[in-house]
């Protein structure tokens, strides 16, 4: 049917959720079905306090840039829909004629367009609903991964293997390095930094530590012990959301922090940090890039940006078909060259679910990844990271005695 | 004199530092004065070991790929040269018949290159010494800026402008984000965060703070409720070296971190986040990307990677001419565009020496940069950053009462 066409996104941005909207406000603008192309700003928040803008009044060259541009052009919330909001947010879809609505989202906005669908239909009104997936957590279910992951974890590749690179040199000064990486629940993210070691023998990241394998500061200390035994110095893959075996974050957890009530501070990393100073003596320090995870544009992965775009299109594309209730997915095609394409699934199917990594990825001490993982993750970051030269090191033959170590 | 050529990093890594080296060993590889291309492994540590290698074992490519490899390949060291190294130092320079001797660094590793050219004239063995700078926090004198502070700055500049976008966007969940920059004493890295503005309007950072101006807890909430209030949102880049009026580091110094121990845990970001979510009642989170700053090969700035990469041309070149005892400095030449050539000055003259950031380069208030900053740092980082969308949100007319705004 004819109508106008509301936008939104909801949670974290990603580098690419804006190649999402982009993607949408394409298709919209190419329909004639489709007479309004509106945005809502911070999401839901904006449909109920009627905060709607005309997206086609953005330029041509805005709209290109829009699909580079990190953060989210529109703005998010985070706001959970109830009761007391069902009436004036479906008078607002009606009062401006709102016939399609895309929300761009994770698993908890997927549940608020599944929402916003059943009010329609309790009303009675005509309103097709598409969730579109973004979260840089990959933890949507049945989808291949989400759009936003790839480029997060090219990011935590990348940064790592540089990073590692810096501490292999600095390994006298400072031998250990924590990173820690987002991803409360799930470890699909911090798993990407294993991509960091291709091409580099012994390389970064020494150890990798995930939710879904609880740790205790007595294995971890040991672990890096063992490590920097191995190989002269340590960096660590560190979700921020690993948990002890009594199932609580390590940022809230540990004893010695409990005592001072500051114990969030600094997150896990600064705290196991702390822990390996004081009980091995070595120097260690850590790197919480947080949000640069998310945003940054010029780590972004080709592949996912160009993913990004494709489920915005699609979900325009399903919505004048007819569909609704739904939110695109990204499909893997078999074969050895990765190839990507779209499909539906039912939002009540993904409404609230989290996607955790399956065994086949973990590593059996639950510390690392399988190679399954590596051939799953690789073809979503893009091109290969860039080489980096390692350097034979071939030893002029000494001509000297041995001296007693320099102090 | 014909010899062999001995080159050495030192210190911290930077992205840039193996451009240096493959500048140095491109040159001494094509000289006929120079027989042996030898590096030395852990820079000074690595002499005092008789740990050399034979760079010209190195294939091409490896040389080539060099240029663009971050950390420091071959390794670096922070040891002072003590009385006890001497002879010991000048033992191994003679048994290779080291005669020029390149040493990449900092302001101390100067002064360690000073104290070698000094020893070899004691005893008077005839060595060539240069001194190549190299050091993020740009803080080397008679030099118009250090190889190596370009590129963190990039680093700098684009994520603060990237994470500032994702700060927009969820302001409404977590409108403080406070971003920790590398440098302890100086402010220039802290200070590049403010090229992330240009081309934003109102854009991050909102608020810098340097060692240069020291501040107060009470200071800095009350800037960061003003800013809260003005843009809705703030980001601000916070250098790790923030002091108290009593010239404390921030990061040791606040009262409410005293009692506890744990002062060091997160750094400045992590304690003033807090009080911040403690005094204003505001969601914050800190970002410390901390090594990554210094370590990013895809963040370089292309004018520090060539900058790096002559100046360790200009050292050898310097060698090989008859001068010793000198390090190779940037200088900017006039006129509208930027263009920089070489020169030399005394070890002496920036040995152990500190620059901060001139008067001129910061805000009357001490807590931002000028106009003449901007005009400094401008160039170093390399093409502009990429043009991001900024959409005109152009609002929808309202159809409808408003409404209390929704919880």
């Amino acid at each position: 049917m004819a109508g106008n066409l509301l936008v939104g996104q909801s949670g974290g941005p990603t580098a690419v959720i804006n190649a999402s909207l982009a993607g949408v406000v394409q298709m919209a603008l190419s329909s004639s079905q489709i007479a309004g192309v509106y945005g809502a700003v911070h999401g839901l928040l904006g449909v109920l306090n009627e905060d709607l803008v005309d997206l086609r009044q953005e330029g041509e060259q805005t709209l290109a840039l829009l699909r580079t541009t990190p953060g989210a052009a529109l703005g998010t919330s985070r706001l959970k829909l109830k009761a007391g909001h069902y009436k004036r947010l479906l008078d607002v879809f009606q009062a401006h004629d709102i016939r399609y609505f895309a929300y761009i989202g994770g698993n908890d906005s997927m549940d608020t367009a599944h929402q916003v669908g059943r009010l329609a239909r309790d009303r009675g009104y005509e309103l097709h609903v598409l969730g579109i997936p973004k979260t840089v957590d990959n933890d949507l279910a049945h989808t291949d991964h989400c759009p936003g992951y790839g480029s997060a974890a090219r990011f935590v590749a990348t940064t790592v293997r540089d990073t590692g690179l810096d501490s292999w040199a600095g390994a006298l000064s400072t031998p250990v390095k924590i990173v820690e990486i987002m991803g409360r629940h799930a470890g699909w993210l911090a798993a990407a930094a294993a991509l960091a070691r291709e091409g580099i023998p012994d390389g970064a990241p020494h150890l990798i530590y995930l939710p879904e394998h609880p740790i205790t500061v007595e294995s971890f200390v040991s672990d890096v012990e063992r490590a920097y035994k191995r190989y002269g110095y340590v960096v660590v893959a560190l979700s921020e959301g690993v948990r002890d075996p009594s199932g609580a974050f390590v940022c809230t957890a540990t004893a010695t922090q409990d005592a001072f009530g500051h114990r969030q501070l600094g997150g896990a990393s600064a705290i196991l940090a702390q822990e390996v100073r004081n009980r091995l003596g070595l120097k260690a320090r850590f790197e919480k890039p947080d949000t640069m995870q998310r945003s940054s544009a010029a780590l972004a992965s080709s592949v996912d940006r160009a993913e990004a775009l494709l489920v915005g299109q699609a979900a325009v594309h399903a919505m004048l078909a007819g569909a609704s209730d739904k939110m695109v997915t990204l499909e893997r095609e078999p074969g050895p060259a990765y190839r990507c394409g779209t499909g539906l699934v039912e939002l009540s199917a993904v409404a609230g679910v989290e996607k955790l990594m399956p065994a086949a990825f973990l590593a059996a001490d639950g510390h690392d990844v399988t190679a399954a993982f590596l051939e799953y993750a690789r073809p979503l970051i893009g091109e290969p990271l860039p080489a980096v030269a390692i350097l034979r090191r071939q030893p002029v033959v000494r001509r000297l005695p041995a001296c007693a170590a320099p102090k």
